[in-house]
């Protein structure tokens, strides 16, 4: 069953990181002024691919725990959002609620790693890379934000119209 | 606990929902020729609020369960992919690929329904009208895929140019 368990929650992770496929980083990205040490677009996809390998690992190891219904919520909540943030950044192009929504993400993840911690230590150590990449995500955009004040005070796409 | 469990799944709900108000249909959508049963703009928020009581409920129930590890991984899942239509099909205008999206969310509903059901059987029957909403959701997606074979064709918004 644990393969099964696996393979569902990293199919669960990689739906989430579709929308990185979908919505890549174009020419107005590449326009944007970045901070020196924002990372090449290679380590993006490669990174996530190895976190989602270990959040499902983790989602795994507390499903079949004890006492785990608030890790099994809170895993589900953070992935919920985990997709959420490539739309509104590279669709929308909305550069202050991308951080919004990075803040979230952030929360979300610190809090479930708290709540696998206490399941299964290892599931909760599992999610600490985790953090540290919405952390530099959030560093990235606050970052983005603040030296591109004209491209975050715009409005972005607005694909309605 | 039973009242947290509830705020984070009804919270992973509407993390995914919120793709519904940052990509709502806009003239593009109104443009489209649609089946004459098409349901009006109204009702798809109304819709999805009832239908996220019914899925925070399920989640409940079958959190506090015993051998729910399946049914939780599968509940992360079908949220996992709840939020990614909206993006793909008003965001990037691909009326394709929306309908693929939704087959394999109404996939993934089935089978977390069946899960649930094994389960505890009321929280499967919360994901009933759920698997409903989509069936009919997809079928509007399939006609307007027939009635618009150019803007089926076409590849739609790229946000990446």
């Amino acid at each position: 069953m644990e393969y099964l368990l696996f393979a569902i929650f990293l199919a669960a992770c990689f739906a989430a990181g579709s929308t990185g496929g979908l919505f890549p980083p174009g020419a107005w990205y590449r326009a944007l002024s970045k901070p020196r040490w924002t990372p090449p677009d290679w380590a993006f996809p490669v990174t996530w691919t190895v976190l989602y390998l270990c959040m499902a690992t983790a989602g795994t190891r507390a499903a079949v725990a004890d006492d785990n219904a608030i890790a099994m919520a809170l895993w589900s909540l953070q992935i919920a959002l985990n997709g959420l943030w490539t739309p509104v950044f590279f669709g929308l192009k909305r550069i202050k609620l991308g951080f919004v929504v990075l803040a979230a993400l952030w929360l979300s993840v610190a809090v479930t790693m708290l709540a696998l911690w206490q399941v299964d230590s290892m599931a909760g150590a599992l999610f600490a890379p985790y953090l540290l990449w919405v952390t530099i995500a959030g560093a990235l955009n606050g970052a983005v934000w603040r030296l591109n004040p004209e491209a975050a005070a715009a409005k972005g796409d607005t694909p309605t119209a």
